[in-house]
């Protein structure tokens, strides 16, 4: 199943990377086994391999078209569609009394890696209905969950999220979208939505919009927002949802990539007023939107991590195959042509990739059992705790694996060479498919601000003492199986980096426009210590399972492991010593510039 | 004139920067002036503007398509051919005596810099076919001359390179295409050729392939190939070229983009050889192609660069206009949104941009004044070192560019966010087409082997020892106008990179795999240098002009260029410490990599 995620991978993460077998001694869990767990990941990988990985260069080549004012996406996405929902994957999670499995979310995200691994642009109507449904399940009334959860569970309806306006981009605190309430408790909605993933289809005969907008007469900036579900299609008399709403869709986008999922400019209210609910409370729109934003986020860092083991498995694939030159060794003409793998540069290329894709993966995992921590470990400090780390975190899960994704992706091209570049692989549209990943769910430079501007000094610190804390566990534990000059290596990052943060919060309070101008420096190298803590936990898991075998039987897999963690400690954790003298200096070389100058 | 290169930054690059004037003074230039040179420039960027820059995207959605045997590209693409033609860019850099204008080559460069900016699908037919001329005018015999070069001068004939076959790649040591001698001094090739741009199209009547293939009977690896010029079309009685020669196009290939650009497969001999013609001597053939893949290397180098500038530009643009947000201090949010610019994240990805297109722009620039000096130099002792001293640069000025323009690239997405993923701006189109360059005229692997294995120790280190003086010299100049903590941290890098030379040539000698195996490490490590040279070089004219401008007219271009070196100093440079440690100790994470244990 070279499409998707290998099963040996998936396995490692959970079982030894992560420890979810202790899960099934939660209460909610109980009913669970790890074998419900494997079916799961099988299934998973199983529809990956059968719907979806087929029309992944289809929903690239036949981009949505705009036919009387909807949406068409290419015909195989629908039962791919149809399958994932069938199957459970959009309400796994949910508690049986929901109508779900009470599946652990990382057993969910797991499984749904399967997915994005195999075909991104038809995966993500998935994650987006999960997501606005996981919404509704948290700020709804009975009354709209009893209309509109079911429906979002079983693929009937599909689920958005509708932030960006044209005028306003990263900055919500901007949109002007607003919301009228009526006499009946409903409001009425007029505005103007861009870049709405999924906004309109022909997959669902309804969409349900989780939708930002203003109350009429609202404070100005993000204390004015308000969440609102707003339903493309309204209930009839007969509750059947038959009516249209007064939500158009006004224009497609068209991306460079990710082409199969939608992306909508929508209009509210261009005829009298787009009929809307308000989730949670008044003014409280943003601070509910951040469940959905968040879930988002870590969706978005996991995506990123598929498309780029994708693109991993893909070039190695072609390295074991291809026969090309000869080692600088051999002087022979007459000797055979080598394979690509066996040229030292190849494999390069092949172990960055590797160590890019399985540390996202590996960290998108950690995020998810950190979600589930949050919401199901018996203890009250370790939910707090999790939620903690997992805030501190949320900004390095989306961004890292987008960037280092999107690196992977090159060089999965590079390996291929002019074949690469050629549409005759997947690989070119692996790269396409990425670059959206350092956009979506925020610009990286947002998740820069929010890591220093906010995580790092929420709570006083105590999000980052925390983080810091749980690598120097780490740490201790990767020494204690053997693996001393890589603990030592990630002490002294940690140190560097967390000295930096001493500066950095410091000057915040004093200035801090300079204190944020290199924010997204700031976001690299903490990422750079937290891939090496992923790594290290990762290489002592491998560690232990090399000494417990006997028969060796799998040890390849293994020092594959260790290797991946040398390159890492080797070639990007170091530079993030350059990187925190320039943040300790609060380097000014791009705050002083001016616009004057750029000529 | 956003579309193309701006007059500013030629001038400062040509006059400033280098010393193009000084070349009046050789014989060879004495009926030229600045004049002259300056009217050329005007001349391609106008040309560049009205005729290259309005089809860009046209000729990516319209790609070339196969008819009847022909591949046809977008239809403007003719009227800018013609017109870069009738302008005399394709032979203006020849002798008097040729038909040219023995313009200098810098300046030729400098020209075309202005349509690879615009528009390098359809400024890559020139590239090509200056390249084919410039073989013909060192290689042909009189014969082949009188047939070929005029048209090749005046736009009627384009010419290609016609290295790559199926099943080889980059190793060329590995074609299989075979020519057989005939009575008449001619020859017969039989082979198929792919990935050859421009190996059909429909601008000119015919086309000049340069094509290496096997004598019969040769000896096997690169010392039995042997260069040949083979055309599409044949002289019938009258010595028009309207025959059919037997090279067929065998079909096209679909590229990521530079789709303007025709990538072909070609098929030699299907139908009883094509005919051809030996060019130079007999099994001599790479060496000769050396001289067109040497410049196409620069070539691409400076197209690399040049679509960097273009992404720069674009973003640039954007930033200026379109306003978001606010300043991390404002807490109003009735003040007004401000402009991107003036978000230091923004600053930061324009200036990162700007420091990799105008460095890409300067080093390019750069070796062809080493070019122009190898050829017209008055002493023979300078044309020596300039030879030697472009042999070593040049895999750094065809890599660098390619590598940091991608990057470049890449931060002109981000600068417009969800609006740089979509079509609607040229931004993603320039991402993809740059993607390229890291490929063609050899892959980046191949520039590394070809600096440490051959270029470093060539000539027992001379050029590598000429490099490094030439870099000390350029320091101390750096250092006397104000520069030293520049030119200091200048001289550390250079002495890093120096020793760990000393360690990997004497590597070489013992076990050149594992030597080899971390050449791309170094080749970034030596471009790091290099561009930090040639940012220095800059900051010294800057310097220089900043302090001889009284009234300060143009003070905000020069303080850009001084921030800019602030930025690659603060920013790049420091990065080659953890690289050189690296290679120091000859890292063994790829090398020791076995391909059972990726998994």
């Amino acid at each position: 199943m070279a499409s998707t995620i290998s099963e040996r991978e998936l396995q490692f993460l959970l079982y030894e990377f992560l420890d979810t077998e202790s899960l099934l001694r939660r209460e909610r869990y109980t009913e669970h086994s790890r074998e419900v767990f494997d079916a799961t990941l099988d299934a998973a990988r199983e529809l990956a391999e059968e719907l979806l990985a087929p029309h992944l260069r289809q929903g690239d080549e036949q981009e949505p078209v705009f036919v009387a004012g909807r949406a068409e996406v290419a015909a195989p996405t629908r039962a791919a569609w149809q399958a994932m929902a069938d199957a459970g994957f959009l309400r796994a999670h949910w508690n049986v009394d929901e109508g779900g499995l009470q599946l652990p979310e990382v057993v969910l995200r797991a499984a749904m890696s399967a997915f994005y691994t195999a075909n991104v642009g038809t995966a993500a109507y998935g994650l987006l209905t999960i997501g606005a449904a996981n919404l509704l399940r948290t700020f709804g009334s009975q009354f709209l969950k009893d209309q509109y959860l079911a429906p979002l569970g079983d693929g009937r309806f599909a689920g958005t999220m509708a932030l960006t306006e044209p005028s306003q981009g990263s900055a919500l605190g901007d949109i002007k979208t607003t919301a009228v309430a009526q006499a009946d408790g409903t409001y009425r909605l007029f505005g103007q939505k861009t870049y709405i993933s999924g906004g309109d289809q022909n997959l669902t005969d309804n969409i349900v919009h989780m939708v930002l907008a203003r109350i009429q007469g609202a404070p100005a900036g993000v204390k004015g927002i308000s969440l609102f579900l707003v339903p493309k299609m309204l209930p009839d008399a007969n509750g059947d949802h038959t009516l249209r709403n007064d939500v158009v869709l006004a224009g497609l986008l068209h991306k460079m990539g990710w082409r199969n999922t939608t992306s909508t400019i929508l209009s509210f209210g261009d005829a009298g007023g787009a009929r809307g609910w308000l989730l949670g409370g008044e003014h409280q729109g943003l601070a509910h939107m951040f469940q959905m934003m968040n879930e988002a986020r870590i969706g978005v860092g996991l995506v990123s991590a598929c498309i780029a083991y994708r693109g991993f498995s893909e070039s190695l694939a072609f390295a074991r195959e291809r026969r090309q030159g000869r080692l600088p060794s051999c002087r022979d003409p007459l000797s055979p042509q080598v394979r690509l793998i066996e040229h030292a540069d190849v494999r390069r290329l092949l172990l960055a990739q590797k160590t890019y894709a399985e540390g996202s993966l590996a960290l998108c995992l950690y995020a998810g059992s950190l979600f589930e921590d949050q919401q199901s470990h018996p203890q009250q400090r370790r939910r707090a705790d999790a939620r903690r780390l997992l805030d501190v975190l949320t900004p390095v899960v989306k961004s890292w694996p987008a960037r280092y994704g999107a690196a992977a992706n090159d060089m999965a091209i590079q390996v291929l060479g002019g074949a690469g570049y050629t549409r005759d692989y997947p690989v070119e549209q692996l790269y396409r498919d990425q670059r959206l990943n350092m956009i979506h769910e925020g610009a990286e430079a947002i998740h820069a601000l929010d890591l220093l501007g906010r995580k790092v000094v929420a709570e006083e610190g105590a999000g980052l003492g925390l983080y810091m804390e749980t690598v120097r566990g780490d740490a201790q534990r990767g020494a204690q199986v053997g693996l001393q000059d890589e603990a030592a290596a990630l002490l002294a990052a940690l140190e560097r980096l967390g000295a930096v943060s001493a500066v950095l919060t410091s000057l915040l309070r004093t200035d801090p426009d300079l204190a944020l101008a290199n924010a997204s420096l700031y976001l690299d190298a903490f990422g750079r210590v937290t891939l090496a803590w992923i790594w290290l936990k990762q290489g002592s898991a491998a560690t232990t399972a090399l000494r417990a075998e006997d028969a060796r039987t799998d040890g390849g897999y293994y020092r594959g492991k260790l290797q991946a963690m040398h390159y890492f400690f080797g070639w990007e954790l170091p530079h993030t010593q350059a990187q925190c003298e320039l943040l300790a200096r609060c380097d000014r070389s791009a705050y002083d510039m001016r616009d004057g100058w750029f000529a």
